[in-house]
């Protein structure tokens, strides 16, 4: 080697995919993009850097240790580390362009500077959908959020799912009945269970400090199972007279009744007392989706309601309700778990076209009128031996190969050959575009 | 407003959009990605921060200092500043998976922390296609990236844009047969003679301590105009006896030549011998794109061909041809020019359903079904006046609204309301589908 070649590497923590995996992955991120768009969200794309002061408003702790800050010029400069805060900023700041309930998704790149390890990314793409109300937004939100999970779910090949489903403020409620002064911390706890187990919840809640007979009412009601009909009526058999508890149990009952009418079948959601999530600003319902046979990948798909979305940059009140898929991690794991990666196709070419060297102009020609037709097509130019040419198209998973010789230009017959089955036909160049059109 | 609110605002030179905007910019997006796949270009996406070690390897200067560049932890980080530099390593890093000719095409956002001015922008997206060989690629590649060129911007809708070609060989042979050293500066110069004029490329040429007798044969050189044949025949008239000059010549003709064959009309491209791109890796053909009708927006697209990508990261030689087309402020260009803005629509949905309050559950079946078909649909959940929940879908573009009521439920028929005509229509939902997908 040269001494002043530098060996080509990435940062470690980053995702960089071969053509074949990038296919795949683009397959599925144009699958979830697809299936907010019928839904009705609007895309959205703010900027990868922003101002310090204006996306570290609130944020502190670990978020702000893992966020890529830096200086340029005078200006203090963060990357986005999730798509939530910019929309806030977004919508606190076109506030008056805006029409409300205002739905948006937006899929994009995030960064954290997490300690690496296997499956964590420092630079990742989340795929969100938020719906913003202006003042109110109704509770059926809620349910269509679960709905969109489901399509989303299924038309990414998933039959096997759960959304799970609970409620911040029957929590609160239920540990403000207990007069729990430390909800968040004995939170954070509860939603741990299905890592830890409910011994070691039932440790950690007394070493916060739960009175142990406390502990034991918080670990009932977390073992709470059942239909959803049958855990909401467990609720309220408890009787607890906190109105707090009674407003989410109003809230989870009316998401389970409309759940019904988004035609979503009861093995793919459940209520989920457990189901917490950590962050702080969820205020009614939250989600969690798992893969039913791939438990140990945890969520696929979690978020949650909240009150008020934009409080550090308006004073306007904007409750919505979305979620986030982490699909860099979630790409990984399913290739990890074996679950996708059988595709061998690397190019979008749907057709490779071989000129013999006289040929050229010929091939150029039919490559063209293959290629209006709506058919991905690609001529092969650089000279050598045919073999080498199907072997390029073999390779990358071209289906179709047409070679170009004397008697086609003069016949107007090619010979369409199936890589796949290795079948051959001559037939016309109208005949080639229907034949592909029909199988595509 | 609150004392501890922060004013929502991005920093300059940074691009965000309002939804309408936003839809547009995407449907270009779209369509430069279809044009591009249908030449079997193959997506890539690399990581937006790279170790500033390998992405600066080359660089100095001007590039140099417009990078967004910081520590993280013990890194030295980079924000990617062209999708070129991380295409060559990732050829390099990644040769033995990757087949050749390897054509790749990125759309990404790029950084560069210019001085802010109008129409510049700091974070913007560019949109690249490459053709990379090993070791030799063909020149007819050189004509195809013109094709693709032509093939994009008739897909966006342009007939009046020309684009340019000229070929370095050509110019640094001719300069080298004037025994002139400073060849580059002499380029940079040359280059500029749409922006400064005959007169001051003279005097730059000058004061670069060129002698006006060679400055003359140079300004009589790019002065040299007409068709892609006469041209060619002007050039080889000057019986300039210098090899690189000779290999220009030739395969400027060769690429004219294919031209043909690739049904580029004659109006939409032009030999320019005053086309030498600021940018020194190019090693012979050079491309520029101008919308005949706006000038003075400059190339719109352009680039070029050179010998060897990855010298800084590999021993293999890998010759490549490729373009890229400024996304960001192409977009910024054209709606102040006027030439795009008209469209109103500022959402995916193609139908707003408005239930009653007692048919709720009717409206979610009903708009299942016509999302099924593929329609993007959306329902109107919050309470309130009928009137204003026809001024949503009016103030977002909303094609057409059905209002579900009783009558309806029973009936099975529903009134299509199509919102830019004012026409009404009463159907069944399977008509509905019909008539939609018929309009679309």
């Amino acid at each position: 080697m040269k001494e002043n070649i530098i060996t080509p590497s990435i940062l470690s923590g980053f995702m960089e995919l071969l053509p074949h995996d990038q296919m795949l992955f683009n397959k599925i991120l144009e699958t979830i993009k697809l299936s907010y768009e019928r839904f009705g969200f609007i895309p959205l794309d703010t900027p990868t850097i922003e101002k310090s002061e204006v996306l570290l408003a609130k944020s502190g702790g670990e978020t702000e240790k893992q966020v890529y800050r830096f200086n340029k010029g005078d200006n203090d400069l963060s990357l986005r580390f999730d798509l939530t805060v910019p929309l806030a900023r977004y919508v606190a700041q076109h506030y008056n362009d805006l029409t409300f309930p205002f739905r948006r998704y937006q899929i994009g790149k995030v960064f954290r500077g997490e300690k690496t390890q296997k499956g964590r990314f420092r630079e990742f793409y989340q795929c969100d959908i938020d719906i913003i109300g202006n003042e109110k937004l109704s509770i059926i939100n809620d349910a269509e959020i679960l709905s969109v999970i489901y399509s989303t779910f299924k038309a990414l090949g998933f039959d096997d799912f759960t959304i799970r489903i609970n409620n911040r403020k029957v929590l609160n409620g239920f540990f403000d009945s207990l007069g729990i002064e430390n909800k968040a911390e004995v939170l954070r706890v509860v939603d741990k269970i299905d890592k830890i187990g409910n011994g070691a919840v039932n440790k950690e809640l007394n070493d916060l400090g739960i009175d142990q007979g406390i502990a034991q009412k918080i670990m009932m009601f977390i073992e709470i199972k059942g239909g959803n009909t049958e855990v909401i009526n467990k609720l309220k058999q408890m009787e607890i007279n906190n109105d707090l508890f009674k407003s989410g149990i109003e809230e989870l009952e009316k998401v389970c009744e409309y759940i019904k009418y988004f035609n979503i079948p009861e093995k793919n959601n459940a209520i989920d007392l457990t189901i917490a999530r950590g962050l702080d600003y969820y205020t009614g319902t939250v989600y969690e989706t798992i893969l039913d046979n791939y438990p140990s990948i945890g969520s696929v798909c979690s978020g949650g309601r909240y009150d008020n979305l934009a409080q550090n940059y308006t004073d306007k009140k904007l409750p919505g309700v979305g979620i986030s898929i982490g699909l860099t991690r979630l790409f990984y794991q399913l290739k990890e778990a074996g679950i996708i990666g059988a595709i061998k196709k690397s190019t979008p070419t749907v057709m490779l076209v071989i000129p013999m060297s006289d040929t050229i102009n010929n091939a150029l020609e039919f490559s063209s009128k293959i290629r209006e037709a709506g058919i991905a097509t690609e001529v092969f130019f650089n000279e050598g031996k045919i073999a080498k040419k199907f072997t390029y198209a073999d390779k990358l998973g071209i289906p179709f190969v047409v070679v170009i010789g004397e008697d086609e230009v003069k016949s107007g017959l090619f010979k369409l050959k199936n890589m796949l089955t290795g079948e051959q036909e001559t037939i016309n160049a109208d005949e080639i575009i229907q034949k592909i059109k029909d199988i595509k």
